[in-house]
């Protein structure tokens, strides 16, 4: 069973919604600022503690100069983190950055985008910029992990330029099947003319294992998106990366920016992937809140579905529902990440790991709002 | 008379070659990367001592979390600086993310864009990554200071859907002449349709009066671009903006990306534009070494054309004495910048103004270049 249908989708705009920064909630619900607790933007409870060390600087080139446009530093520390040459890196400000690369590189008016759905908005937002068509394709149900319709994007496949797909995949939080994902990428790529650019955003992958990079020699369109905004706790950095085959890196590169990522940026994301056990510790001690979490939801009658990121699915039973407990937690100063009324998950409600206590009051405040509406 | 036909710009290529990194100038040159002096970039010689106070953080949100999108504190120093209200304030990571934003609004494959040349060579880069047809209209020659061909821009304006401009002019040195400008806004603004959204990039505009801000609400199509690269010494960080009326921000916000600028970078960009007293400083600093190195350079039989910015710019006398003293200084490790065979200045090189040492040592190795040919 498909979550929505393609005419729904279709009606969804291009233009993607920011999320209202903490004062904006807090003078809307009559919250003081800091009692603002964020649960809808996937991000980690804290940074990590080698920071203050490399922001005292000093930086090369210095701040007075642009950044190295090259960005060798970054993309060497991204290539030894992922086994790969520097000559497969390509550098963003953000992953959201590469992905507006990849963008102008493989769409423009008329041409066709593959989007399983649920996943990633920005996919979407990309592609309509550019003036490509979008073919989206629901995914399968809950009741099959949200698994891809294989059958349906190999149908899709046909005459795309890119396809965009998210593994471990958001908002699901499910991981996409690896022989699926092989069946997709060989299926591209066996179509005559070389077949459509591959995009895998692994912004969660840190996560759960199962990186497609090792396979970019075989698949030479296919495109791995990289983020140090989730398991590297950095969202504040923008710093994201591609890695692809050198031919596909070439591309993109004539269409990227010369000094998008700030030098500080650049310098603080190389040091954060040169130590990649701190990423692999807040991966695992998320894996372990995100149980507690999930059990505490379940207690008060919320079963999330199975996750291997730092986010939590729900389903609220109904539209109404998922409304009335956005609305009960904002004025708690609780933000959780709702979907539009046009999104196959208009009645779900999608919440990030954070930190024990944090996630204790969002127990606290959704259990009231829960026993609430069953007296 | 004009400087270069239009179609030997048209064969330019839409792929910018970034300047390589001092590593790759000291190893192709063979000299130490400290030795290695960079008069290519149009930089500051120093950045501003209040930095390593505001890279201490703490960061608001703090670097765990997403910039705030709305970036309302960078926004809003803008806003003081230029006098304007923050909802006439676009953000970008750098002046060329608020120009690419800027294409992506108004252009789209045969879309026109019209180019005074030579300018600032990121128009004609973001109008071919959008697909547009670039016309190219040749400024006046040295003599009458290169000054715009206003009744040629206006035949070419016929049709535009955006005019880019950059006042003071880069890599010209000068400035454009108010009436020319506002006699083109006029003429823009008079078309039936609302004329097309013409842009001035006013990065060098600390360094000489008369921008073009003030003027947002008789001309809502003008949109001005700032940036910190320049007086403000902060290119590391890439921030620049936009100033337009109103409603011409809010078609831009339509796709901005919601994160492009680091928190890192929003926080420092605006204790900068809380600071003007120090970008005011450097320029003036800056206009002073500026005499004191034409005189240099005249001194060594290189007089440069008429500055109002952080650069000079020098006729060679042909491409072959660009050519030899290019090498020359890159054999001492200085960099000069220069201009592609097909460009109107092919046989110029253009000199950013640093230091007393800096430029000093220019004035040395270049002098003894130019004895060394007359010898």
């Amino acid at each position: 069973m498909s979550l929505a249908t393609s005419e729904a989708l279709a009606a969804m705009s291009n233009v993607y919604t920011w999320e209202p920064p903490d004062r904006v909630i807090a003078a809307r619900y009559g919250v003081p600022v800091e009692d603002v607790l964020r649960f809808d933007l996937n991000t980690s409870p804290s940074a990590p503690d080698f920071l203050s060390e490399v922001l005292a600087g000093p930086f090369e080139p210095p701040l007075n100069e642009y950044p190295d446009s090259t960005y060798a530093g970054l993309a060497e520390a991204a290539a030894d983190y992922v086994d790969a040459d520097p000559s497969e890196i390509l550098v963003g400000a953000g992953a959201d950055e590469v992905l507006d690369i990849i963008a102008k590189t493989y769409l423009m008016p008329g041409a066709r985008s593959v989007v399983p759905v649920p996943t990633y908005a920005m996919f979407r937002v990309l592609s309509g910029q550019r003036g490509a068509d979008v073919i989206p394709v629901p995914r399968l149900g809950p009741g099959a992990g949200f698994a891809l319709d294989v059958s349906a994007m190999l149908a899709a496949f046909e005459q795309a330029d890119v396809v965009w797909l998210c593994s471990p995949n958001n908002p699901t939080a499910s991981s996409e099947d690896p022989d699926d994902l092989e069946a997709l990428l060989a299926a591209a790529a066996g179509r005559s003319d070389g077949g459509p650019a591959v995009v895998v955003d692994e912004a969660y992958i840190e996560f759960a294992p199962g990186s497609l990079v090792g396979l970019r020699s075989r698949y030479p369109r296919l495109i791995v998106v990289r983020t140090l905004s989730k398991a590297f706790a950095l969202p504040g950095l923008r710093v994201g990366y591609a890695v692809a085959s050198r031919p596909t890196i070439a591309r993109l590169e004539l269409v990227r920016p010369p000094g998008s990522v700030a030098t500080v940026s650049a310098t603080v994301g190389a040091a954060a992937l040169r130590r990649p056990e701190l990423a692999a510790a807040n991966a695992q001690d998320l894996g372990v809140e995100r149980a507690r979490l999930a059990a505490g939801l379940s207690s008060i009658g919320l079963p999330a579905y199975r996750s291997v990121t730092n986010f939590l699915l729900c389903a609220m039973g109904d539209r109404a529902a998922a409304e009335g407990a956005t609305e009960h937690l904002l004025r708690h100063g609780i933000v959780a990440r709702t979907f539009g009324l046009e999104h196959p998950l208009a009645d779900h409600l999608r919440f990030t790991v954070r930190d024990r206590r944090q996630d204790d009051r969002l127990v606290e405040v959704l259990g009231a709002w829960m026993e609430g509406r069953s007296g």
